[in-house]
């Protein structure tokens, strides 16, 4: 029952608003002894921070993260982890003249609709500025994943309007990934969407991506049953993102034209024959990696007008000016593997409580 | 930190394996004063209820309800509502030869690793069966919903294998899918898909669907920010159900090839103009039709025999006789249904709890 | 949010009222793998039944607790353990009489207040009845920590109207408390005691009680920090006990007296060299014995007549038939064990969660 | 499952060292348009701020509390509410000689042993510097409640050492707590009570306090039954605050010796005829004030050189120097106050989640 939360056992909770004073998170939850300062965590904000290239928003924020608590001697002690970014460059002069309209495709109108009150400086709080944090926290459980069992996580540009790039073609490389503007596998592709972006700049108008996770190493019995399932999880983290409006498994929508005989996952010793499943039956991970699909929806502040109504009623034509990133699925991307690390972080977590003393001899074939 | 129970305030915690003696739910936070009675849940589980057509399993299962607690004289007291349903066709000799196998596609191998311990008895608890409790849960939430707030749900089969329907098409008639043995709007679609559905049984083989859910009457404004949206609740939901491999919200994945000019809802004083955000901004209902595609996986379980491996590592073959629908997605239309009633049901109860006394006098378009 | 679920990973929610049909429970985060069985539960239960002895109420119910889902040849398997308990001595024509009327010191005014609505019968789910789901599940975790970490409870009466028993005192033989109808220590206060319930039940008066538990065997470690600790948890748990008013930790009360010189248990290699504490410090276990102290009020049930007002606000006078105990503290101690184990079961899952991977070499002297 | 967080729809979460850079809370869940700034909580804190007078702790923090998100033009959004207290007194060198020793009395022993890591300063989390936050987001609590629903919270000294005030007697006057250093409402006990506290400084001892709770104005149907009654949830929340030993509610551990006759209070067309039950029948108000004593252990470190070990087992003799009260009961006034509004208020929530359509015209006798 909590909005602003994430997480049963690895807790996050964020707080803060577009053009308030700061952002923030308490991580509640963290186990003890992991090697945790300030500069571990920053490489992975510096990922998502604005103002990387042409292709994202203008707005320049250092993005410092500050640890407030929970880490002692370089150590994180089992107490909750106080994360704070100070909001650098609010410009809040550049909202002020749509503080009484409706933007379209905004949460304006249904926020004021649901709390009768509303920060209207930059979306205040449904402004992406939000997923920040979500980063900041994501990339404590990434530390811990990797170093106590291996786990990794990776996404990637798959698709920005006309332009696709096929994650298990021999093109794709996840290696020039982090290097990519675009963050993006395959070169032609990037090539073609880095054109049809600044054509897009200059249209003022935006568009929106489809991403690849992948998550390696999973071990597999991870995740629980039901309706909490590993996938049903990940879905939830995924389509929590600002602008996500689809999001899938495995082979996804493809499996509504399949038959079982073309999509069960034989097991033979030397492994399972194929992925259909993406990494998880029941709501349990396999063993195999997790591989999910999620699309975002194009930037909705635009430059070129648009069409609403104002807080009394009347139809009126909107411009929004602020600074804004083409396609929002670019820096998504982080934002996608830190929310994929909070679900895995949380099950982990989970699992081990209901059966750290499970002991059985059955093959592991992952 | 309940794998079983789904919802903060309108909270439903489910229990039973396939072949155990009873499954059954308890739902705790139901509203005091509603009428109900085991005649108001039964025509919803009977929808979902196997032995319907020839097209879903031959289990016969009565599947009749008993209400154990919280009602009294008639109508909800507040206090817990115990649903409880006896399993009457277990026939577990069915499936005795595949104890040491892991079935593919199915749960066998993650449960085994999991727990350490597996019910293999017809899937045990992660038999498709447990959702019968989910639409018994569902039908209490679907009451409530549409007598206090005039909310009502509707899935449909938009897709069977290589055969389409298209809910926004003229053909498309909601008012025949309670009727259509396959839930589907289309009688075209309808009766090409039962000819290759009747051709899979005589294969030994299945097939995946494509389901489309519309709740309408959802208020303004339902809905929480940051990690509880209405949609990822809804995707986590949806996800949640045996084979559902993907979800997509509005126009889904199609919103990756979109422009910001094309996707944004103008805001009119006559309504908004189009619907492509699917009826949430933001994580917050908009008043318009809420909107989401689902995809189920072909049933694993097939006769035409598959590779596997024992509980000893040995490659074998497997050959599952029990009773099996062709194409799982039909039964799940209610499943869907009886999901998405139990999201709108809890964030109603959260939205409430903190906005119960807001006031304001902003345009209601919707 | 679920008034009527105990526990964050070791789950416990419960549903029935006193003259319904069945009375059942749902525990979710058992770990797999621990030998199960009605058998095993069974005797719990006899302890708490009614119609043990002429000091506690004449309703005889057998109390036979059926196993429906979870448990598969004999051991749990991870998944939700059903429980259920039919109701069988109902006689619900005893309180037709008072439907109108609210019985002083009972829920009966408070619960039509908040709901709207209120089962009459025998108090409905306000009733003691409710309390033998929490044995039922008590008992499992019990058995859980006994065998797997040799944590063990014990309760005992201390007082009953003017009669006391010293826990501390060389009279006082925990060994003879399972089988004293009064569940004493203390062969001199049960006699005493047992004598004065007589004279009350010709009076047609009740008494309350006090009971000690002890908890032995908790591991140093045990336990969260701020606002879920143990003994706040401990708190929780005894005092939502029907009829209990005051819980105490330790020394209590007369901390208020004492000083911080003679109050701080001194560490040495040998062991605390007391334990005003009782067990428990900052929230977390210490390794000595858990000891807590708690209230019973006296049955509000007598057959002395009662003043009071009816639903339409009118004065009356109130006699309560039914079949009551003169003294609820007595089979309240069953109840003050299984409350205790249902803390400690969820602490240990919680604190693995987060802790099972904690390596130290500091000393326990517990 | 989270330590650190108070409340399921009222949520509070701190963190936080008693020696780190700051120390914090979010408050999720808060209704909008509550008009709330700086200057309304900082009261609050004022009157648990160290070094008001010569009986609490030199320490001297300012404890400004910021807010960082939540509020907008004046009044809370509905989003979260972050908080911030810098820490500016932190002296750290005070505590370094005892890094290695465990203090008796303290949480250093079950902290080192749960976490295998601890910040030794100043107790770190285990510090009640903690408790500033609750003041902070008690407060805001307070304050809704007091203007929304005319509830109000009072709390005082009733003993300290052998010196008694007793809340019912005319002595006893509430207006004269705010102002009375040590929060009492008795003159001669005031009086008397300082003196011996003058006495315990300089024999450099402490002493253990009772605090007496009244909650005005709660209304009658508020709370929940079964496991999260309010008087449950009230017990876990007092017992939650450091130091507190003992929780009781109404006539407490006295009802031991009551009989029924005399214990159940009566209702009449005029009110209840007594409040032997501390405002809460079966979990829920009464409507009658809700009353409740506590118990704080006197404060462990005090000058008087202890016995311990250290971090090897040795036995050693320990010397607490830093800066401490001698009572740390009184500083427990307003938090006690506080954590009771976090009940109220987060119950209040919950309440109106699910009755919030509930009609009747029952009579209220309150």
């Amino acid at each position: 029952m909590a909005a602003n939360t994430w997480g049963e056992l690895f807790r996050v909770t964020t707080f803060g608003e577009s053009h308030g004073p700061a952002i923030g998170a308490i991580i509640d939850g963290c186990p003890p002894g992991l090697a945790l300062s300030e500069a571990d965590i920053q490489p992975f904000l510096d990922k998502r921070r604005p103002g990387q290239s042409r292709y994202t928003t203008a707005r320049r924020e250092a993005d410092q993260v500050q640890i407030l608590s929970g880490v002692f001697e370089g150590r994180t002690t089992g107490t909750p982890i106080g994360l704070l970014i100070h909001n650098t460059d609010q410009r809040s002069q550049d909202y002020g003249s749509i503080k009484d309209q409706f933007r379209p495709g905004h949460a304006d109108y249904t926020y004021a609709h649901k709390y009768g009150e509303r920060d209207y400086r930059g979306g205040g709080r449904s402004s992406a500025r939000e997923t920040a944090m979500r980063v900041a926290a994501g990339a404590v459980a990434q530390l811990y994943l990797a170093q106590r069992l291996g786990i990794t996580f990776r996404a990637a540009i798959t698709q920005i309007g006309p332009h696709h790039a096929d994650p298990t073609a021999a093109s794709f490389d996840w290696l020039r990934v982090p290097n990519s503007p675009l963050f993006c596998g395959d070169s032609d592709c990037e090539t073609a969407a880095a054109e049809y972006l600044k054509q897009l700049l200059k249209e003022g108008d935006s568009v929106g991506a489809r991403v690849r996770l992948e998550v390696l190493g999973v071990p597999v019995g991870l995740g629980e049953p039901v309706f909490d399932r590993l996938d049903a999880d990940l879905a939830k983290a995924l389509m929590s993102i600002n602008a996500v409006k689809a999001v899938s498994i495995g082979d996804g929508f493809a499996v509504a034209a399949q038959r079982g005989s073309e999509h069960r996952d034989a097991l033979t010793p030397a492994g399972f024959s194929s992925n259909h499943a993406g990494g998880v039956l029941g709501g349990i991970a396999t063993g195999q990696p997790l591989i999910a699909d999620v699309a975002f929806k194009p930037t909705s502040s635009i430059t070129q007008p648009g069409i609403t109504i104002d807080k009394n009623g009347n139809a009126c034509e909107i411009v929004t000016r602020g600074r804004h990133d083409p396609c929002v699925g670019i820096r998504g991307v982080p934002v996608v593997e830190a929310m994929a690390a909070l679900v895995i972080m949380d099950h982990w977590l989970r699992h081990r409580a209901q059966n750290a003393d499970v002991k059985h001899s059955l093959p592991t074939i992952g």
